[in-house]
């Protein structure tokens, strides 16, 4: 009996770049290495009081289906929080929550996709766009944005010439997962321009809004155009409140079509966590504005830290990103997937070793990124330096091997 | 500027049959209406304190991601409680935790269907299955399972004559979900060998596994060919444990190449809830087994009282299901549709009135259950009776229309 085949497009579908040298640092920590783990973006932020209270107010003695919407008070508290901290008018019906800012990707790319349309992202790219493309059936078409302009959105012309037939979004995240790149409100503006003049949506993951420095302040899609049909706002707590294992997302659009499409998706799948969503909402209300400030400073600071620390190993070149807690750096070698494999495999100085995750993964155009790491300041200031020179010790035992 | 268009697939998505009706119920509650609620599978059964006891143990500072296959200490104890309850020798690593049932099956049709596929199914369906195969681009084949004969599993050669070369897989629910109805071991014995004579999947939703009554008792598809690449079980806490809003559920196979495949995908979307999986993981390592033994009477005692009830009813054919918590019944009217609207619109009888799921969404061949419903034994006896006493008034009331 021959084996039954899988499909073709989980064979196509990509393993996670994030996640797939686990298995080495899992070792790693067997053998006693302390692994400082740079590679995913998981903040060591404790997640708000707040939250854990609002768990403990649960009184219900079923724990039973929320609607596929959402529960109603988090619709409120999420469309309140928006309103006041951006200074718009979003109301609760025009959010569906979803298991994370994954599922809203989903949903949107359903419902403004067939299989075969093409959806315009960013290289490099937030890896699980991919993913959730091959989920979709829908081709994702990377315009490249380069590290000697900090990543910076390309002009105008080089995001339209890749507008086909086919073409029925522009998908941007910003603050960007993985460059740390922030997009201006005039950036912002040429590409809701473009998409009006072309027809399209304009998607944007907005999960890392609130983390930005310098001169930026945190501003969203609908900042520009509050009642656009075109403008489809992806969000989470995850990030925002250290929250990544609660799983509350949302899709919020004021197009009234699009939230109706995509809810017919979500019915199928039934609700997101009830009582995380219950405790998100309580927490939504009473969490202190102080929260994000203070965890804004502690990313800048350790920003901070990074970008000075990385400015001092030979050969590194980096930038300074604007926002969330990612930067992609050039390292000294022709290959920072070998590289990285290498910290976790074969290195270690004073019983430490270093995560980083190779670049490639994250271009959608092969040859791009193969000397550059993405690298995640998750850890305390501390911790990040004693990191960073760990690598850079490792970076010299490499270039002697 | 035209308006963008959304996607043909959004569009085609169908409705969910069970929620569609939902607003003139919430219209009949607003005005006073005591609405008795059979059209959806949410039981009143207190959810377990083992899970409440495991939420409040959880002690790290941070909701951090759990992993994509899903915590290791939850897929120990459900292996250990499916080895235990069924006496089969499966591993916690042919486990994958999903976010319910509903992705487990949106994971097996992407991992085992390129688009354009075909799953056969049995007809009348579990309506969500529609929209799982929507999403999964994929096309489900429906079998009729007849109401005259109790609507089990159709002879052998009905099922192999709607095989065809884009054929991947047979999908069966069972104990069933519209039906109530329980597949014998060896009718999945007979559905088995088909599978391995065609060379197809055989996927089992076992989420209503242990809710058997007469004569049944509780069996997996593993308990027939317990290392069988073939077979993929769905399952679920939402019901068994009344944890329909923790949203936990499996994908359980013996196919190392099914389980890397999904992983995949299951990377993408991150991971299921970390909460709720700590505590389901307490709850399956501390639970009793009479917490089901008494949930399970509960049931079959809602059941001979709905039985009972129905054939009381003039003009009302019913069937005896023997497991889960649904049966569909064929009316006295010509259109189910019509009079589960009336009831809720129209009808009150003592100031109550009942919800029933009008059958025929959940059947794909079109003709098929427009006089039939399906009812869900989900509500204390009492109310089960008072439930059926008035649809029986407002099936006296309808006719005289």
């Amino acid at each position: 009996m021959p084996k039954t085949a899988l499909s073709k497009r989980a064979q196509n579908t990509p393993p996670s770049p994030i996640r797939k040298l686990a298995p080495l640092a899992i070792n790693a920590g067997k053998a006693g290495i302390h692994v400082y783990k740079l590679n995913i973006g998981q903040p060591d932020i404790e997640s708000p009081r707040e939250y854990f209270e609002g768990l403990r107010l649960f009184e219900e003695k079923v724990i039973a289906y929320e609607e596929s919407q959402g529960n109603e008070r988090l619709c409120r508290a999420w469309s309140k929080y928006i309103n006041r901290t951006l200074n718009i008018d979003t109301r609760p019906e025009q959010f569906i929550i979803t298991v994370g800012a994954s599922e809203a990707l989903v949903f949107t790319f359903m419902t403004c996709c067939d299989p075969g349309d093409e959806i315009i992202v960013f290289d490099p790219t937030y890896a699980n766009y991919l993913g959730f493309a091959a989920i979709a059936g829908i081709n994702l078409v990377p315009v490249l944005c380069r590290m000697e302009d900090n990543f910076a959105l390309p002009v105008r012309s080089r995001i339209a010439d890749k507008i086909s037939d086919r073409t029925r979004a522009v998908l941007l995240c910003t603050p960007n997962n993985p460059t740390g790149t922030v997009c201006s409100k005039e950036e912002l503006r040429i590409l809701f321009d473009l998409c009006e003049e072309r027809n399209l949506f304009l998607i944007v993951d907005e999960t890392y809004r609130e983390f930005v420095y310098d001169d930026f302040e945190p501003i969203s899609a609908l900042n520009l155009e509050p009642k656009s049909d075109r403008i489809i706002v992806i969000d989470s707590l995850s990030k925002r409140f250290s929250l990544c294992g609660a799983r509350i997302g949302c899709l919020l659009t004021p197009n009234e079509e699009v939230l109706a499409s995509a809810l017919k998706i979500a019915q199928a799948r039934l609700a997101a966590p009830t009582m995380s969503q219950f405790a998100s909402a309580y927490m939504l209300e009473n969490i202190k504005d102080d929260f994000l400030e203070r965890v804004t400073n502690e990313f800048r600071a350790r920003r901070n830290k990074l970008y000075a620390a990385l400015k001092e190993i030979p050969g590194v070149i980096a930038h300074k990103p604007q926002g969330a807690f990612y930067t992609v750096v050039q390292l000294p070698v022709e290959d920072a997937d070998a590289f990285a494999t290498y910290m976790l495999d074969k290195f270690s100085y004073d019983g430490k070793t270093t995560f980083i995750a190779p670049a490639a993964g994250f271009y959608m155009q092969g040859s791009q990124g193969l000397q550059q790491a993405r690298i995640a300041y998750v850890l305390n200031k501390n911790d990040i330096g004693e990191a960073i020179a760990v690598m850079a010790k490792g970076l010299e035992s490499y270039s002697r091997r």
